[in-house]
């Protein structure tokens, strides 16, 4: 069976957090899905099929998060929330994200989150009082709730959580090898570039 | 003067590569502008506006190759070629695109190529004996008519190139400090959570 999984994506997602992560999983042969979560009382799907990302990169959605909520989990093996102020905002505030991240976790699947991202953690109440990462601009709201950890990349059970972009090919390798195993982890590290000293 | 950045985009495009350069010229005050370079024969638009990247993210276009013909140069400071092997042979193919790389490299300003992108130097004939680096699996084509090196960023007069989605943190602030200068680049690095390891 092939593995899935769904990378939130809103209006001021991190482009380069979104990008890294959903080609790694896909290299790392995932099925990756963008998932468009509006922002309150916003259409369920965005003008033209595209959000504008962090840094204005625009950015196609696959599907909606209500399409997600219908279709429920059983065929989801990872949820991810890339980070970008706006639209971690967005994703972490949305009580059908935070439902569908909550039953994740419980589930045992994989729940990444990265940058602002890690904020969906406190919101959805999921690994509380365990280790938990996230962009430093956000830590103070998390160190009460959470071991916070300054590692590039924390896992914590199901739970997944990073930095920032400069972090981002590590998380993803990381959720690839929960996912996929070492093996294939190891396997597209080579082509891309990428030194052990990335990791 | 705000500084301007053309990076070129088609079907196939190395989404990674893309986006880090794009949103990293961006975090350094550069204006990006994505430019869609159409296959032979194929409409001077890509269907809603979008292209699917080289793993299946779908990037949005800024504006036209036959757009960026029209307004020539004269306000852009940088052409970069991004990687992903069908996009950059779309790109590296396109008699347009080779005469504004080879204006843009005569005139002094920044030409940046990455991973297979690294092509379109071969094809334009511009840095012929002098420095360069790719992806790997394009150094045979590369390697007889330019200095081939393993660097993962590669600086010869105004031709900048590197070698794949690992390198391109390194590759996108090398832009930056060539058009913003080394202060800009150091300032927009630790938000990043960028180590040195990377660069």
């Amino acid at each position: 069976m092939t593995k899935t999984a769904a990378v939130f994506l809103a209006e001021g997602t991190e482009e380069m957090e979104f990008s890294i992560t959903y080609d790694i999983l896909v290299r790392g042969g995932v099925k990756a899905q963008s998932v468009y979560v509006p922002a309150e009382g916003a259409p369920a799907s965005p003008p033209n099929g595209m959000v504008t990302a962090s840094r204005g990169v625009k950015l196609g959605v696959d599907t909606t998060l209500a399409d997600l909520e219908k279709e429920g989990l059983a065929t989801v093996d990872a949820l991810i929330v890339p980070g970008g102020v706006g639209g971690a905002n967005t994703i972490s505030k949305n009580p059908s994200v935070l439902r569908l991240l909550k039953g994740a976790y419980e589930q045992g699947k994989i729940v990444g989150m990265i940058c602002a991202g890690s904020l969906a953690a406190l919101e959805a109440q999921i690994g509380v009082n365990k280790a938990i990462t996230s962009h430093p601009s956000v830590k103070e709201k998390l160190s009460s709730s959470f071991q916070y950890q300054e590692s590039n990349v924390v896992v914590a059970g199901p739970l997944i959580t990073s930095r920032g972009p400069g972090t981002t090919f590590a998380f993803a390798l990381t959720l690839v090898e929960k996912l996929m195993g070492a093996q294939v982890c190891q396997e597209i590290t080579a082509p891309m570039m990428l030194s052990q000293e990335h990791l």
